[in-house]
C-alpha cells in the first residue's frame, strides 16, 4: 500500500451513547492539477483540477487525457512527470505535466466543459452521446470477447482481496481490470469515482496493454462519464457492482458496450450487449 | 416521487448463469447547464455543466451558488427559470437560468475551477483551506447546536425511510436536513453526491430556513467537497452513511464544524466538533 494514500486521525468512537478516543486511518484527498503542452506551445495549458488520492498521478492524467480523446496511444506521449513542491503532511507534488507528441489531437473544443452543446439540439443526453460520437471511440468493441457468467460472479470478490486502501479505510471507490478468465490484471483506488477509472486506464495505456479482450469492474455505480471513459480507452464489457444511471445505459446501447450493473451474490443485470456474458 | 427522476429499462437478469428477461427502473441522468446573469450583464454566463438526475433543478443551482459563495441569502437572486427545450424521452428542461441581485457577490476568480491555486503555495490541500477561508464562510457556526447520541443514530434509517426513488433504483446518492430532535425536514436524492446536496442547501436557502441549527446526512462518503457545500450553507454538524477523506476533516477542523462518519448500526466516529454531540 502506498504510504500516501493514507492519513492517521484521532477521532472520538461512539457505540451508542459512549464515547472513547480511539485512532482511525482516511483515504488521503488532495487537489492535483493536470497541465499539458503540445510541441507547437511554448507554455503549459492547466486543463483540470481533480480531488484525488495521491498515487499513480502519471496514471490518473493519462487516463484523463485518454478519456477526452486527447491521446490515444503511448506514442502520443513524450513524457509525463510530476511538478511543483511537496506539499503537505503528506509530501507529494500535486501538479502532473504531461508533454504531448505531435501525433496527439488536442482540440480544446473537445474537452468535457465545453462539449455538451456542441450538439444542434442544445444541451441534452442525446448532445452528449453526440459529442461521444465525435471523439471517435475506438473500433476495438467489434472484438467477440466473451466472459462466462460463472466468471463474472467471481469478480467482486477477487476486488475486495486486492482492495488493500480499501481495507483500512472503507474510503475509497476502486476499479480493475480483468481477463476473461477472470483473472485481476490491475487494480486502482481513489476517493473519486472517475480517479480510479482514470489511473486504471492510464495503467493500461503507458504499459501499452491490449484492452479490446478485457473487462473492468467498478466498485461503485456506473455513471455516463465512467461509460464513457471505458469506452475511449477500448474496453467492450463493464461491469459495475451498483446501479448504472439512465445515461450510461443508453451511451453503452448506443456503442455496442456490455453493460452489467448490480454485480453481487451470485445476481446481476445485464443492460445492455449480452452476447459477451456467455450463459447456460 | 418524480416520474422525471427514473426510467425504465429492459434488462437481462442473470442468476448465477441462469438468464431471463426483466424489467429494471434506473435512476435518471441527464446534463443541466447552470447559467447566470448580473444585473449589470446584458447576456448570460455559463457556470457550470453537471450530470445531474432532473428534478429540483432551480434548488441545484442555487446550491452550487450558494457553495461557491455568490449567493448567501434569498435576497441575491432575483428569479431562477428553467429554460431550454423539452428534452429528451423524459421531457426535461436542461438549462436553468438564475438572475442575480446586485447583492450577489460574482466574482469569476472564487469560482471552483480556478480557487485552488489561488494560495501563495500553490495547489495544495492547504491552499484550498485558504481558498475557502477567502469565500467567507458563514460566522453560523458558532451556535452551539446539539444533537444527542442516541438521536444522532436514529437518522440512517428516517434516511432510508423517505429515499423513495433509492428505494426503486439503488441508484442514488442522498443529502437530508434534521433538526436536533431528529425531524427529517427535507431529503433531495441525485445521481450526483455533489448534486444531492446541492439541492438540499438551495432548498433551504429559496424557503429561507434557517439552518444553523439543523444536521446534514449523506447517504455515502463526505469529500472535501461535501463538507464545503454544507460549510458555506452554515450547517454545523455534517454526518455521513460512508467514510470522510482527510482533506474533508481538515476542512471541517478547520473551520469548527462536526464531522461524523460511518454513521451506521448503532456507531460512528466523530472526527471534528465532538462538543455538539451529547453523550452519555
Amino acid at each position: 500500500m502506498d504510504p500516501r494514500s493514507v492519513f492517521d486521525v484521532s477521532v472520538i468512537r461512539l457505540d451508542g451513547a459512549a464515547a472513547t478516543p480511539a485512532e482511525d486511518v482516511l483515504a488521503a484527498e488532495e487537489p492535483l492539477e493536470i497541465q499539458m503542452r503540445t510541441p507547437a506551445d511554448a507554455e503549459w495549458t492547466s486543463l483540470s483540477v481533480t480531488m484525488r488520492t495521491p498515487g499513480h498521478d502519471d496514471e490518473l492524467a493519462v487516463g484523463f487525457l485518454l478519456g477526452e480523446s486527447v491521446v490515444r496511444s503511448r506514442r502520443d506521449i513524450v513524457s509525463v512527470e510530476p511538478w511543483g513542491p511537496l506539499s503537505g503532511e503528506l509530501r507529494v507534488r500535486n501538479v502532473v505535466r504531461v508533454a504531448l507528441a505531435e501525433s496527439a489531437r488536442f482540440d480544446a473544443r473537445l474537452l468535457r466543459r465545453n462539449f455538451y452543446t456542441t450538439s444542434s439540439c442544445g444541451i441534452c443526453g442525446k448532445a452528449s452521446l453526440e459529442a461521444i460520437d465525435a471523439m471517435r471511440p475506438p473500433a476495438a468493441l467489434g472484438t467477440e470477447v466473451r466472459i462466462a457468467a460463472e466468471t463474472l460472479h467471481t469478480l467482486p470478490a477477487k476486488l475486495r482481496a486486492t482492495q488493500d486502501v480499501f481495507g483500512c479505510t472503507g474510503g475509497l471507490h476502486a476499479a480493475a481490470l480483468f481477463s476473461p478468465a477472470g483473472e485481476c490484471v490491475a487494480v486502482r483506488e481513489d476517493v473519486g469515482r472517475h480517479n480510479a477509472m482514470d489511473k486504471l486506464t492510464g495503467h493500461a495505456l503507458l504499459g501499452e496493454m491490449d484492452l479490446a479482450d478485457k473487462v473492468i469492474l467498478v466498485s461503485g455505480r456506473a455513471s455516463f462519464e465512467l461509460v464513457q471513459k471505458a469506452l475511449m480507452a477500448g474496453v467492450s464489457v463493464l461491469a459495475a457492482v451498483g446501479a448504472p444511471s439512465s445515461l450510461a445505459v443508453q451511451l453503452a446501447k448506443a456503442f455496442d458496450m456490455t453493460l452489467v450493473g448490480f454485480l453481487r451474490d451470485g445476481r446481476c443485470n445485464i443492460y445492455a450487449g449480452e452476447r459477451r456474458i456467455r450463459t447456460s
